[in-house]
């Protein structure tokens, strides 16, 4: 109603299948753009500038933090990954519906900064099924499975500052109840403060 | 998931028409409980006792209260009207969603009792459309327009403390809308808390 569009960060469990979600949330609807990351890692075969990523050097990076053109970023394993300012508050502003596929660290850095931000944890319908899909069929080392389990066990603990789990058995169904409960956010009292204002005004006879 | 229903309060501007949009919802989908209210005014012709209303002496009704057997309730024009803890309580261990139907007071009473309710708002599409409403067709006093826009006045105020606005436009695309904003409301993160727990659980190997 206030046509303007709700930014959207969904994170979750390794295995829980977020981005094929995304990607078909993406196909299906037109209500959405899909944030695309910075990063200073080097581009695999067949990604694209612009596309998987934008590609920076380590030095153009440090200009964008320096100048604050990022929501959020992040150093994993010596590559700098971020969200790039410009796209998501220009897509905002266009009433789409911008969503980011980031880790929960940075989830929770964009939600401080823009506290109307929407947080879609994405995970397998048991916890049985998420702790077979962690310990792999026997073809893992130990070590593999330990660290899976402990990262899942920190991720485990930051699920209660996600405003929705969203449960992915059957991806279809899951599809659609994602749109749905992205489509409810709209009504959220919270995002409709001008339309209220307006009704406020006419009642009083402004 | 917590196979726990949900307490739904709906309120509204006079003209919204909340009254058919839960009748139609409630003859739409099986999901939800309609609660009916306890009253000491007198039977209108053709209500039936325990469908329009529970129909109580004022004796019956301040023993109600006394015994805490009423979640919210009121006095309008010299008549209690309340809603009966038990019904309530009865159908959300049974899973349904509950819907309460009453005006903002007792809406904030009963959230403040159970701060898990859902409080959902509805209103007509626009400001000049609901002014209109109000404001008659040139057949009604100044007195009575006054007062329904001091009344909405009043209620507009309020509206901030729901947690959906519901706009009724269309009748069965808002029927539709309320349906999927509350199974949305199922998948929230503090619903959810005994999966969450238990996928912790889980991943510490407990």
């Amino acid at each position: 109603m206030e046509g303007k569009g709700i930014l959207i960060v969904v994170s979750g469990f390794s295995g829980s299948g977020k981005g094929t979600l995304m990607r078909r949330l993406l196909e299906k609807y037109d209500n959405y753009a899909l944030s695309v990351s910075a990063t200073t890692r080097s581009p695999r075969p067949g990604e694209e500038e612009g596309k998987a990523y934008f590609f920076k050097t380590v030095d153009e990076f440090e200009k964008m933090i320096a100048k604050d053109e990022l929501i959020e970023y992040a150093r994993y394993v010596d590559n700098y990954y971020g969200t790039p300012r410009v796209y998501v508050e220009e897509k905002l502003r266009e009433g789409r519906d911008v969503i980011l596929e980031i880790e929960i660290q940075g989830a929770l850095k964009v939600k401080e900064q823009f506290p109307d931000t929407l947080l879609l944890f994405v995970t397998p319908p048991t916890a049985a099924e998420l702790r077979s899909r962690l310990t792999g069929r026997g073809t893992e080392t130990m070590e593999v499975i330990e660290s899976r389990l402990r990262r899942a066990e920190e991720e485990a603990d930051s699920m209660k500052y996600y405003d929705y789990l969203i449960i992915n058995d059957k991806l279809e169904e899951c599809v659609a109840e994602v749109h749905s409960i992205i489509q409810g956010e709209h009504r959220r009292g919270f995002r409709n403060k001008t339309f209220m204002e307006n009704i406020k005004k006419e009642l009083k006879g402004e």
